[in-house]
């Protein structure tokens, strides 16, 4: 058995030599195309191409997932041998946006926690980090709002999209039954994000919506008997007990973070577009401005309004549809909408999230 | 330039496959190995050789310490394959526990944050935790006696150790000249790490120790003109700003950080051992206890002593050694320190830290 195992050593170890030279023979590639000097060298569009044929190719034990990640961190590590990537986040440490500029860029890209989503704006514009990270859906954190009233003024575009599971605990100061607890704190969305579990669980209870889900377990941890529905590290922070764990209605809750920077990837094969529309307010006026997507085979992944704060409008409707603005169908839709539309700002066009 | 890209592409594409079959070849071996059932297949004395062995082979361009990152992410995602190795460490997230945690088990293990020192040792003695990791030395963190004072009565070994680089920020609320400072809060560790630099640029202020730094930074944020010592993340949580960075006296300056399981590494060739100690309250007691290390040729890297909480003793002293435990003259040493020393633990010996 000795012998099995040290001959099993003796394998690892001959691939764990070709292995490095592969990689070091990867980043001399790399660096060589650094030197052609064509445009920037983070691309991407070629980024995402890459994961999702290594994916593609992938024939395990190891899976797809976990492939696509070490290829990320390959990729950063390779990249990194110029310059590291710089990428603003909001933070502190420790939030879901880290975890996702990380995922995106890798442990070799250098992270930068930023007080503000403004101040993530700010950074990028001024070129202090190369990209910026923000959360546009579906957020407890509180600053989906935010991120998107900047968009229409930024010259930045929208270079990437991540997606980060998000999973939500029920918690309070010390165990209790759940027929007991009258009240249960936590942000709106995730609030909604737990509908039929309160439901069928909490009954009972009255569903109080505050700031944020960090702010939800404080107030649980300062009135006995109430309860907050917010993440494992609002409960380790205020000292809660979990009463019941992962009690998101859809198992596959993710947070949407985009990537902002001063580039436009060219098309990936699998891409989105988002942009940001305004129409007169009139009937139909918005059902008449979507209709060159319907009409050329455009699918919309994402349509949702906000309060305008840019003068004449009254509403801006953030879209994202699939496919890159170069490709002819959304190239021939954008064109008519922009002809319909009393506004029209193309926030950039991306590769769809490979990880 | 345009076929030149193309080439070079081509040839990562190629070695991309490469690399990709080689990870999923070591991923079926590693497999192989676990089902020999020869002990847990997480080996870290096997783990250093190897990452000592890749940055012995390195001729670049990749850095020493950039591939040995990515085969610890590559021999953590193999393991995954199985069961992820979970571990538990000093919580929240954004932590320097955290950092170290990951640094050492890579990102396909799986951190539990956890909110106390006590709560660590107690999830991997009831293995709800595969390992804890926990600071021992020149921590901000306020909790390296409390990690010290445990492991007198621990069935835990120690099977490992980290090392994170650590940096300190001058700050206050809004920008203000040095010379208008009349104190400075942080912990006392930070203002002992600080100390040459304060004495220059800071000579008349007053100096006060506070729990942590991260409650400095809290009150330098409520008590306008002071200022504190702390890392970038306070200065961000309490919107404070850096008024000069990286003040630290030793740039080397580091936390150490002890990893703990129910585990004996074996020899990897570059150990340490630690050990507990405690001498008779008498002149030269310490001396003549540590004369068999001297005498046998075993270098001390660290001798501290901490008030015991141990019946009989009033000193305990921590003492790590260069060695194994397995090795003939730490062997040889220990056995006659055991005979001079009131009481003797060897924590464990340990592949010294690689990255």
């Amino acid at each position: 058995m000795s012998a099995e195992l040290d001959r099993l050593r003796e394998q690892i170890d001959q691939l764990n030599v070709r292995i490095l030279e592969s990689l070091n023979e990867r980043a001399k590639l790399a660096r060589a195309i650094g030197t052609l000097k064509v445009g920037q060298a983070y691309r991407p569009e070629r980024e995402a191409q890459v994961l999702r044929r290594i994916k593609e190719q992938n024939q395990g034990p190891l899976s797809d997932e976990t492939v696509a990640l070490l290829f990320r961190e390959i990729m950063s590590a390779c990249l990194a041998i110029e310059r590291p990537i710089t990428v603003a986040y909001l933070g502190p440490k420790g939030t879901f946006s880290e975890t996702a500029a990380m995922k995106h860029f890798g442990h070799a890209g250098v992270g930068t926690p930023t007080p503000s989503i403004d101040e993530v704006y700010r950074k990028v514009q001024s070129g202090e980090a190369d990209f910026g990270v923000v959360p546009v859906e579906n957020s407890t954190e509180g600053a989906v709002g935010r991120s998107l009233d900047l968009m229409p003024n930024t010259p930045l575009k929208v270079c990437g999209e991540v997606l980060i599971p998000i999973h939500h605990h029920l918690m309070s100061k010390g165990k209790r039954e759940l027929a007991s607890i009258p009240r249960v704190f936590s942000h709106s969305q995730s609030l909604a994000q737990c509908h039929e579990w309160l439901n069928a669980n909490l009954p009972g209870a009255e569903r109080i919506a505050v700031a944020s889900n960090a702010e939800a377990a404080r107030r649980a941890a300062e009135e006995p008997d109430t309860a907050a529905v917010a993440g494992e590290a609002a409960a380790l922070h205020y000292g809660l007990d979990v009463l019941s764990s992962n009690i998101e209605d859809e198992p596959n809750n993710t947070t949407r973070f985009l990537v902002l920077g001063d580039y436009e990837p060219m098309p990936s094969g699998k891409d989105k577009t988002s942009l940001v529309l305004s129409a007169n307010n009139r009937a139909g006026a918005v059902y008449e401005m979507l209709t060159p997507f319907a009409t050329r085979g455009v699918s919309m992944t994402k349509f949702e309004s906000r309060p305008s704060r840019v003068a004449l409008w009254d509403y801006l409707f953030f879209v994202d549809i699939e496919g890159h603005r170069d490709d002819a169908n959304v190239a021939a839709a954008l064109a008519e909408v922009g002809k319909i539309a009393g506004y029209i700002k193309v926030l950039g066009s991306y590769p769809a999230a490979v990880l």
